[in-house]
């Protein structure tokens, strides 16, 4: 049986309905009555179980959304992800809790980096393996077609990065933070280059390890259990691919010491490819505390001038592929869709729950334009850059003989 | 005859040399002796006329090297492009004096920005037709291989610019500082668009009107003599190549306003195209006396949070150029050899020599990585991209059938 809505909590809920009638989401109360009077037909609603519930959203949006889809308190009717792509077109831009709690951000030292990674890289191989791609690439696609495969395009991914990267047979390359090692075999596969990876998570270097084993590959291809900090030697490429999110603001100085170190200055080169912003703005705070503890997604001008230039690099190239990572979590959130039972059945419904609001809501935000996906391309000043013109990326080979005559 | 070098002038040499010595540079001193022991044979020779020139040289070397040159008491024996490229590699990071010039630039108002147009773009059409190719683009070309001509490299800049912008018939363009008019005229020629190009420069404006004309192609392009401060009206696409430079940082937030007002949200997009830095450094300062008074080339992170994001724009795509404005450079500075006689003539030996350091100058700087060259594409956040994968800017059009069917 329904219970009765007080006079208080009547005045919240239009209070909170006059906020999310720009998006025309409708908030229904749990005597179903809602104070909905937008124009337009709602694209879906919100249903808010109690007072209690109204009240945790109102004060701390950003948060307690999150925190009560996953306990269950509030529901939503309709696709959600159409619903969670509207409100985040209203909040494009930063509130002033946002942006003076970006400035409190909790460092990532070695230890915490490791629990924090330990939090979500950790939750078992077979979990992933669930609803990610045949070789477990967990970030940003590329779709040559919209309509291509997730696999393909996740091979279509790692081709690009070699291509921009320009690899060439016999050259070294550093990876920092390497996933479950698609990349780094990929790399040692095709161009005949020789990796050295590092990744913090335990089970991941394991899954990797087996992998190159399998396939003939450890010759070429060695998966270290270690901090990006503790990268030693010399490379002709530094690749990172989705690790930038997890370093924090505070510690780029180190990843920019660590790619000064690390990198020849002749022909060096590298590419961070990391989920961005257009202005600073804290990652969402319930993101933060359930899904990626010490995350952040940097500007372009925060990497630029904490990374790219302390480490005495010049950005030759960057591509923004914010459609094609929502497009990525739209296959991921239709995948887990598929094995959401499993998935409540070994972790339960909060955890479930959970995940499907962070796959649905990382796509409706980049969807949105609240959150990029940039790959930057960076040589040191004093190095020839890879390649002549971006023809040769797609297709064009025009000017390889140029190449070969100045390499 | 040879006048005696005295004590002091030695021990000032000394110094002198000390700085030029691991470019490999020579110093010579008036009576024909050299302080130089460096390890390599030196890349050539700078000859100094007398005590005055020493001291000014060593005093305040970025603005008296260029003046010294203009006046002919520095000489440089040997080729002039190799010997500044050298110098421009061991000073690639600012002295402390640039860093603190940087903050006291003078502003570019509508009035001083008439000015210094005037100053450097008004010297007579005729003038840099003498040297430049033959529709008078004054801006870095894009050579699809190192070894095209000058004219078609400017052509295929026009068309890649173009191309990154989408250009679709019909469509409204408006374009901030247009030199004589060539992209214009592409666009509208090439792409069926309609264009407004705004510039200062009375004589450019002229030129480009005529040329208009002679095509017929008055129905389709506007040329306005007036400030990009000034524009008014709703567009398409926004697009300015070669004018930033002159904007100055103090006015970054004016043109970020011009953009926020005549994009249109939905479907606009824009591209910037600018002479940049890797860190922030005024321009050199004799260029800023006797070449582009109120110039500064910015780095990418400050045209990011001055522009792009108050605009309220995200970043799509950066390409850096700076190999091919190097090449386009070398062309002109040729081409300036072979007229050289002609301008002393008409301007004076002191007039040709300064343009010869600038050209041959800057041709250096982009070569040894102290200047950058940077294509900046940009959309409003909440705006579908122009493209789908940048495969389609290089000749692949595997999406088009997706963009028909979402524009």
């Amino acid at each position: 049986m329904r219970s009765s809505v007080g006079w208080l909590s009547r005045r919240l809920a239009a209070i909170l309905q006059q906020e999310l009638t720009p998006a025309a989401v409708r908030l229904e109360l749990w005597d179903g009555t809602s104070p909905y009077a937008g124009p337009r037909p709602p694209v879906g609603t919100l249903a808010v179980e109690d007072a209690r519930t109204l009240r945790a959203v109102l004060v701390n949006p950003h948060l307690q959304f999150g925190e009560c889809y996953m306990h269950g308190t509030l529901r939503v009717r309709g696709e959600l992800e159409p619903v969670l792509e509207a409100i985040s077109r209203i909040a494009l831009t930063p509130t002033w809790r946002e942006r003076i709690s970006s400035h409190f951000a909790p460092g990532n030292g070695v230890q915490r980096a490791r629990r924090n990674v330990h939090h979500h890289y950790d939750l078992g191989n077979d979990f992933y393996s669930w609803w990610l791609d045949e070789q477990l690439v967990y970030t940003c696609a590329y779709f040559e077609r919209p309509d291509v495969s997730l696999e393909r395009a996740q091979v279509a991914k790692m081709d690009l990065v070699c291509r921009k990267l320009r690899l060439q047979p016999g050259e070294s390359v550093v990876e920092a933070g390497c996933g479950w090692g698609a990349l780094a075999l990929h790399m040692a596969r095709e161009y005949g280059v020789y990796v050295r990876a590092f990744n913090l998570s335990h089970e991941q270097v394991a899954y990797a390890r087996a992998r190159a084993a399998r396939e003939g590959l450890t010759g070429q291809v060695e998966f270290i259990e270690d901090d990006y900090r503790n990268v030693e030697g010399e490379y002709d490429v530094f690749v990172s691919i989705g690790m930038l999110e997890h370093v924090g603001l505070r510690h780029y100085p180190s990843l920019a010491a660590v790619m000064r170190r690390v990198l020849r200055r002749a022909q060096g080169r590298g590419l961070l490819h990391f989920i961005g912003r257009d202005v600073p703005r804290p990652l969402n705070a319930w993101i933060r505390r359930r899904i990626f503890p010490g995350g952040y997604a940097p500007t372009l001008a925060e990497v630029a001038t904490r990374v790219i230039a302390p480490a005495r690099m010049s950005i030759l190239d960057v591509e923004n592929l914010r459609l094609h990572y929502a497009r990525t979590l739209r296959h991921w959130s239709r995948r887990f869709a598929a094995t959401a039972d499993r998935v409540q059945a070994r972790y339960g419904e909060e955890f479930r729950r959970a995940w499907e609001l962070y796959l649905t809501g990382s796509e409706a935000t980049f969807a949105a334009g609240a959150l990029q996906l940039f790959q930057v391309v960076f040589a040191p000043v004093e190095a020839t850059p890879p390649y002549w013109t971006r023809a040769e990326i797609y297709g064009g080979a025009q000017a390889d003989e140029w190449f070969a005559a100045t390499r």
